[in-house]
């Protein structure tokens, strides 16, 4: 199977999963300019942290490809403009900003030269196809490291998993949340494919269902069992003991440990608290952003309400006309609801100020 | 407006809104046999515990129409299989087996008689004809008892609410899960007319989403504005201030106060308790059962995995092919999430072992 996203070397097109289509159909769509790629950002064609922050890299190899410049200062300057554009298209996960500020750095001055480059001079005696061929070198090695950091964290995570455990998983954070593999349902894959007997129950993590939609049918091509389950059902299924860990992902984590990830986690966390089952946060060490003292400062997007107001049930639609509605895309759940953060580097307990910047590296 | 139930005196036929066609259309059903109340209540054309409570009784009404007996023994024994039949219909309220022990009581062995029947002999010396219409005045006094009670629970109720409170409410519990008025909608509703400012943020309580289909219908049609989230985003409004109170109904209230309510009831008052935000249950004191030590008694019914899996998002079936689900319909709320629970005898604060019996009346 392909990847969520992948870099065609032939038509110079950005590959993706339209995962607004599945489980129903599996759609491949081929991006040509980074306009599009912000647009398959902001409408969710591609979700996830990891993946987001690879699309928006190879978002940058294609808006090398569309400037006109024939100079590296102008070639810059495009670049930052997309860059802009890129940061701006979903503003919760820290991965896009740390994405395209490493795409950018290979290409401003004083850039660390990757192999086929070096030797060669400065960044200003580099021909303008030099660092169009070095901006897409970039993404795919980040897009290649993320494979890799995902099953680092597999590793590191799985020995928390238990032969017999029934997982609570919210939303979705398998290989479409990345670029392959998966960060939380990563390990879930891991534990399995390592004879561990394990069953998740799948919180479908309304508004748009990204648990019964993408991680119900990940599973389902993994051939782990599960059940879904509607979000707010997570908590009897932990206070009757029918459910023994609860793994999530996360779009930012401060530095304090609190973790930002998709609406639901704060009561999942809160109600896995209560029953003293573990909560893990599985997170690449993109994802933690340091320069936030804590989860406050994360900036929380607020989508459309139609993504609340517009399901059918029992194929009527189910709000009165003219019904209003709220859609926080994110919450906060605060660090004492954590019990580690599953890293690359290796999983992180409290206390996280201090355990924290231990396996990021800056 | 017509009661979400009403006996049709002049075609002896129960009549009731079918609540699974809301918001779309305002469709009304005749029910001609206690079967088809049964049936109502096990397909949810009727929901709420003390609305299926009343058509219970009506059901018995029918049952008893249905009766070919000649006398009152006979009759009793019709009426008992009909009302073993209306208990099993759903397990968790108790407010079925409330109401059916309550007529029944009228047409057993020394009933408590209605006064158009008093001055008359005992149980065996009234005719079958009498016992009939026994059984229908005593449902219809309960469908007016009901009404009653909603509304001085309203007027309990409407103390603890603030002007300008924003209030997040779970499932439905308007005139729609009563026979009029409602109980925790009630609440608000009363507040509202006393010109209090309320905002209520409508938990869209999935599976079956009343809040966005009933709760969602019933606030516009009383002209209180609101807003539909999902089920999961509540702890998001709490944790960032921005909702002063949690209201929800309750099925079956245990001696101890422990709560079974709508499923997502148990995370939504540990998210309240989480925030320091008082989480009030309200309820008639016919949903409190002293029989049950603690909740851990109370039976939670399952529901079929359809009502999960069959939603649609952008006209797409969300869930793979195949794909399982678990449905419990309920959840339980420890005791020490709820600040208070209201009844029609007045509000009740903990210790509730102590102060419940004091509301009940045996």
């Amino acid at each position: 199977m392909m990847r969520t996203l992948e870099w065609d070397y032939v038509t110079n097109e950005l590959k993706m999963i339209d995962q607004r289509r599945l489980p129903g159909e599996l759609v491949i769509l081929s991006l040509r300019t980074c306009q599009e790629v912000v647009e398959a950002i902001r409408n969710m064609t591609i979700r996830g942290a990891p993946a987001i922050g690879a699309a928006a890299a190879f978002g940058l190899a294609l808006a090398a490809r569309e400037s006109g410049s024939r100079e590296a200062a102008g070639l810059l300057s495009d670049l930052e403009t997309a860059a802009r554009e890129l940061k701006s298209a979903r503003p919760t996960a820290v991965n896009l900003a740390w994405a395209v500020g490493r795409v950018l750095r290979v290409v401003g001055p004083n850039p660390p030269l990757p192999p086929s480059l070096e030797g060669k001079g400065g960044w200003e005696d580099r021909s303008v196809d030099e660092l169009r061929a070095a901006v897409l070198a970039e993404a795919q090695k980040m897009a290649d490291e993320d494979v890799a950091v995902n099953k680092r964290m597999g590793e590191h995570g799985v020995a928390l998993i238990d032969d017999g455990d029934t997982i609570i998983h919210h939303c979705n954070t398998g290989a479409l949340a990345t670029v392959d593999w998966g960060t939380a349902l990563g390990i879930i894959r891991m534990a399995h494919e390592q004879g561990k007997r394990v069953h998740v129950l799948v919180d479908e993590t309304r508004p748009r269902l990204q648990g019964a939609r993408l991680t119900a049918w990940e599973l389902g091509q993994y051939g782990i069992p599960y059940e879904i389950i509607s979000d707010n059902m997570a908590g009897h299924f932990l206070r009757t003991g029918q459910a023994q860990k609860v793994l999530f992902g996360a779009d930012r984590v401060a530095a304090n440990g609190d973790v930002a990830n998709k609406i639901g986690t704060y009561m999942l966390a809160l109600a896995a608290h209560d029953n003293g089952v573990p909560a893990y946060s599985v997170v690449p060490t993109s994802s933690i952003d340091l320069s936030l003292a804590h989860g406050g400062l994360i900036p929380i997007e607020e989508r459309p309400p139609d993504e609340v107001l517009e399901i059918q049930f029992e194929s009527e639609r189910v709000a009165p006309e003219g019904a209003k509605a709220r859609n926080p895309a994110f919450d906060v759940t605060p660090n004492r609801l954590i019990t580690a953060i599953v890293t690359e580097n290796g999983i992180v307990y409290p206390p996280f100020e201090v355990n924290l910047p231990k396996v990021v590296k800056v």
